[in-house]
């Protein structure tokens, strides 16, 4: 694994480096020919994009060792890598660093339904989690948008949430523990298949550090009873506040439905056009799901739509059969894409206290005319989790900036209103420079010298979370 | 609040550290007079006493500040002690400590039931949380046994459950956010009345540690609509495994009461004698209840009355009548109390995975005959949270060594089978030392670089959660 001092010295930094991971992974595991390296300059937040050093794909916590081993000695950054869905930059690589892409550590390693449990390994999709159990009538229930692509590791990453997050939690709620190699190389069991653990809950600390702290390897997930039935539906308001105000209300009243979805304008528009779901032509929409026997259903409908009806609605649609569900559930679904038929869309990830809804949307359509750019707003509103879609144009000289600037007054607004940077998506580099909008020096010196403990170099996930001028003069330090 | 050096070459360092702490608090914020710190010195694990140097008794953060930044400066070790009902020792002082009590900071200081928050002083009663809440039909829901008398501070310390929590989680699924006073006497803001967090999870990693990071001032905390109702249901089997596999096959149907409260014949016995509560005569009971709509509470019982009846239960008694409720809880409430009549206890606090209850009971059956030493079990038994009880005589020379040995070996069986230390008492000194039956050296290494991180100088809560050689090492580095 070592290389005699002659070889090293005809050999440029990145080729040692590419020779010792070459040596301690499999053929076919190191990637570093620029042409394939490619697929790996980006993840879902494409107007950023850096080539990387090289790319590894290990397929066990060994081979991640190895190599953490080798990257560590030879002081290369590492950027961990799930599937790349990241909408802040989360697994954006510098130049000097080398990729970890988990892709082929989709394994299912355990599954245990008497103890609720699934241990996989981090490279596993959503999706497929649940696949693996639902013959038994289980399921994994954090539900990322991007569930059928994205990574168990990037879940944990940014401790992602998803529709049906307002009841079931997110990923921490359903994390029970992880193997994480540090960078150091050496592994660490922190949490397994039991009711809380003795000594300091790292597994908290793990959970939404963004890679910053270790690749985690394999997950013990709790798995979930299938509900019986679940059941949505659909009411359009004719002002953005009023649906708050419902929100509100119904949170307040103590039903606990699994989802509240909402929607604007621009995005019924878009979607209706894309999807044609049947969504009423109203300025907010929201989509109300409650799950459990079909009495239990009624009943909690019952009482929503009561409230509902208090607001007015010009649409009040209780779903009436399974392919119903499914068109009213299909036209959200798709509002992603719909939203990037009207042009490039930068989406933002803001929470903020449920009862300051209305008055968040009324402010950001007032931004939205200042700046000229056009937003959409489609989200989960029962947990106040915000994903403004600010439109804008790619080939528009300045329109990017303008658009950045527009969203970074959005979330120094979620901050104000009482809520946070970040619901699910991470800080990765698109939030970085904000986070001094949300934490005090002192907040940020303690989260960094937790960084410092786990990896006193900063070569893992490098310029990101942090403000750059700070995680820069740590890592010189 | 600095004094001059002629000053302090005549007092000792006690009266030092005496004389700042009043030169910074109110009049009578101040304890040191030995008869009254007396009260102070020792907590629910009461065969370890020991009287600290001084008492203090802050009203606000910033009284907390102030007093920490001069037991800093004069490096003394501090011990934050919520109502000292800790049964691991949590509050234990040394001879060298100042004793920071939250008794004085119980207000309420914000109730918002549209975002379901309340934000308390640390030293509220639990209990007493509910009860501001209550009449807008509110309840936060963690309820240790000593709800009446522990602090949100110290459930925040050890991330304390109770017999709900199999629903409705830990303190950490309940906490939102904290202010915390650093060592150096600097205020945090943690988390808050928002979704997730940007930046690390620091929330969790605060929420049970023992009181070694910080000092909680300030909680903010979810509060849960009140069901509508709740009822249950009291089954008797005639062996203990019988009844863990019972336990185990509810929880993997897929209902999900609210409790799930094991006892066995000691415990029954004990507890019929003292509350008769009408507890059927068999080797091991259970409680289970369930909360919904009366429709919903019948259509739950059912099915778990069918699976108790495939495990030829001797008693499946539904409660018919609210007085019936209460006398079925009754009994479990007063077990621990019914216990003491046997004699001296000691009461482990350990986790396993809920399809090990059968082997982890039998196999504490024989250690209880191998060291001749009663056990009664009673515990929250659907999340795997066992509670043995271990009867001795404290005036008997040797049976307390007996029993500390006997709580050991039950606890590396927890560990053994799959499970955990402590699942809501925390580790404090009873169990510091078998903190190396859980954890790798490089598990505990990392945890205690975090410690370095929020108190470098190890001043916080000393001599706990840690080998106390460890600990030593650390302090004196």
């Amino acid at each position: 694994m070592d290389m005699p001092a002659p070889d090293r010295a005809v050999l440029s930094k990145r080729d040692v480096v590419i020779r010792r991971l070459q040596a301690v992974l499999p053929r076919g595991a190191v990637i570093h020919d620029p042409f394939e390296t490619r697929a790996y300059e980006c993840d879902a937040l494409t107007a950023y994009r850096c080539p990387p050093l090289a790319v590894v794909l290990p397929a066990s916590t060994d081979e991640v060792a190895a190599l953490l081993k080798v990257c560590h000695e030879e002081r290369v950054p590492v950027v961990p890598r799930g599937a790349g869905t990241s909408l802040a930059g989360g697994a954006l690589p510098t130049a000097d660093s080398v990729i970890v892409g988990l892709a082929r550590m989709n394994e299912v390693l355990e599954v245990d339904y008497a103890n609720r449990y699934v241990r996989v390994q981090a490279g596993r999709t959503n999706l497929s989690v649940t696949e693996a159990v639902e013959a038994e009538g289980f399921f994994f229930a954090p539900d990322p948008s991007s569930q059928l692509a994205c990574a168990i590791g990037g879940n944990i990453a940014m401790n992602s949430g998803g529709a049906h997050c307002l009841k079931y939690g997110v990923t921490m709620n359903n994390l029970m523990g992880v193997t994480m190699v540090l960078m150091d190389g050496s592994v660490v069991e922190i949490g397994g298949p039991h009711l809380d653990a003795a000594g300091y809950d790292l597994l908290g600390l793990v959970c939404g550090s963004e890679g910053q702290l270790g690749i985690v390897t394999e997950a013990t997930l709790r798995i979930l009873h299938k509900p019986e039935g679940a059941r949505p539906v659909l009411m359009g308001f004719n002002s953005s506040e009023v649906a708050g105000q419902c929100v509100s209300d119904i949170v307040r009243a103590g039903v606990l439905p699994v989802a509240i979805e909402f929607m604007d304008r621009p995005c019924i528009h878009a979607t209706e056009a894309f999807a044609h779901a049947g969504y009423p032509d109203c300025e907010a929409l929201l989509i109300v799901e409650v799950e459990g026997s079909e009495a239990e259903i009624d009943e909690q409908l019952g009482l929503i739509c009561q409230i509902a009806r208090r607001h007015d609605p010009v649409e009040l649609r209780e779903s009436a059969s399974a392919e119903e569900s499914a068109r009213i559930w299909l036209g959200r679904k798709s509002a992603f894409g719909a939203m990037g038929q009207m042009g490039d869309y930068m989406c933002l990830d803001g929470t903020i206290p449920v009862s300051a809804l209305p008055m968040v949307l009324r402010r950001i359509g007032e931004m939205s005319r200042k700046f000229g750019l056009q937003v959409g707003n489609v989200f989960h509103a029962g947990d106040g989790n915000m994903h403004p879609l600010i439109i804008y144009d790619a080939n528009k000289p300045g329109d990017l900036e303008l658009c950045e600037q527009f969203g970074a007054e959005i979330l120094k607004l979620c901050v104000e209103a009482g809520g946070c940077l970040t619901g699910e998506h991470g800080v990765g580099i698109e939030k970085r420079d904000l986070m001094v909008h949300q934490f005090s020096p002192a907040d940020l010196e303690i989260q960094m010298a937790v960084k410092d403990v786990f990896d006193p170099d900063w070569l893992l996930n490098p310029a990101k979370v942090f403000p750059l001028e700070a995680s820069r003069k740590r890592r010189a330090a």
